[in-house]
């Protein structure tokens, strides 16, 4: 996703602030990070649920380091550091992750091949929308997000049952975003009150009972920063009037970084 | 991709209909299939190269089967039904049959878990256009290709080395449908002929390299169709005229089937 404008909170803050100061020392792995950006959380709730040592590596989009630039000459995030090469793409890092640290922390895959399969077909469906700004996509990604809730296992909480896997974390960070839409529009996303008696009710007890669950995992508190610092960036991006030439280029579809 | 209209070649034709008819008894696992897509192309080539047993059967879009619906309503091919249950999305078909079948044929991935995100990192870069004409994405394509043929290993011939791995499956329906750039547009996809001492001949050196190597293979020989029966197919879409309505939904970018 666009980075904030140049004079908006460059670090994380909140939970998430403790967890980078933990990480600042070298290992053979190292994140190198955005904090605001969704595709970077995936890679980081892995990292803390699976307990891989990392340094955390600030990048400014401003002022990109020559570490990074060297790894990645895009530098994008989130780039992955692993001896001396550089990894990317947010969920083939993640995947990567539970190949080289098979037996550390959490499984993230089960062992069967077709549960894998239907992890997989839905691991990457908010990253299929990032050329797009979420305003153009409301409706869809509603949608969507039922489709997501119907193909849960019934009783949950997680996708697959009673373990979270890569599909809950990878899409967590865009579901402790969306306050955002209510936030900025009138009637929000959309996603009917409980109780209500309303269309789908079903799927959408589902889906708050998965979202319920996946708020109150430690991995993904703990690498949210405060909403008072994530507003300036979506209010930005709410009205369009984002300037910096970065946000520009996401507009046009050019879906940096 | 989107089909072929109504009254053009509903099956597949020349090397790819003796494979098409020796798969023709139940097995665990069946394909729904559409002899021109390349989507369904990264599949055929995958079960082929694993010599996993499946019958095949052939889509016709405007009469999709009631056991394709059945499975998966929206009836897009590849669907591959295993065990009674549907799967869909080539890429996780294709890691699926590794999963699923890991000492049968070919390995498409390594083991060390850096080259298989290397692998995973470039898997799906044709597919990432499937909502766009080719038309629309020539020039990006073009130094996409680039791109792909300086992230391989310099020897080669494959993508990693001596061996071929499921990127270079995934990406040969894309590269052996290269020829229709040159048949409808002048001067073709670009591509530069090899001794013009061109920019960047270093690079297309080594996709031609790769490209002789993957067109050698006989999973993909066997699983191409004539080109005149693929001609009449891209001419409509080259002309912009295919009327159906699957072929406006596909231009209007819903990206069906």
């Amino acid at each position: 996703m666009p980075p904030p404008d140049a004079d908006i909170y460059a670090t994380a803050s909140g939970p998430a602030k403790a967890v980078v100061d933990a990480h600042s020392t070298e290992q053979s792995l190292k994140l190198y990070s955005g904090w605001f950006c969704p595709f970077v959380q995936r890679v980081w709730i892995v990292l803390e649920e699976k307990e891989i040592p990392y340094p955390y590596v600030e990048v400014n989009p401003y002022h990109k380091p020559e570490s990074l630039l060297s790894l990645n000459p895009r530098g994008l995030v989130p780039t992955l550091k692993y001896e001396n090469k550089p990894l990317y793409e947010s969920t083939v890092i993640c995947e990567f992750l539970e190949d080289a640290y098979p037996d550390h922390g959490v499984k993230l895959l089960p062992a069967d091949p077709y549960l894998r399969a239907r992890i997989r077909i839905w691991i990457d469906f908010p990253g299929q929308q990032k050329d797009k700004t979420i305003w153009d996509v409301r409706n869809v990604f509603l949608d969507t997000l039922k489709e997501f809730a119907e193909a849960m296992d019934e009783e949950g909480p997680y996708f697959l049952g009673k373990e979270p896997t890569l599909v809950d974390y990878v899409v967590a960070p865009w579901a402790v975003r969306l306050w955002v839409f209510d936030h900025f529009k009138e009637g929000g996303l959309g996603i009917p009150d409980e109780g209500k008696g309303a269309k789908d009710e079903k799927s959408w007890a589902r889906w708050r009972t998965w979202l319920g669950a996946i708020e109150g995992r430690k991995s993904i508190q703990n690498t949210t920063s405060g909403k008072d610092h994530y507003l300036p960036i979506y209010q930005r991006y709410a009205d369009n009037t984002a300037q910096s030439e970065l946000a520009k280029a996401t507009r046009e579809g050019k879906g940096v970084p």
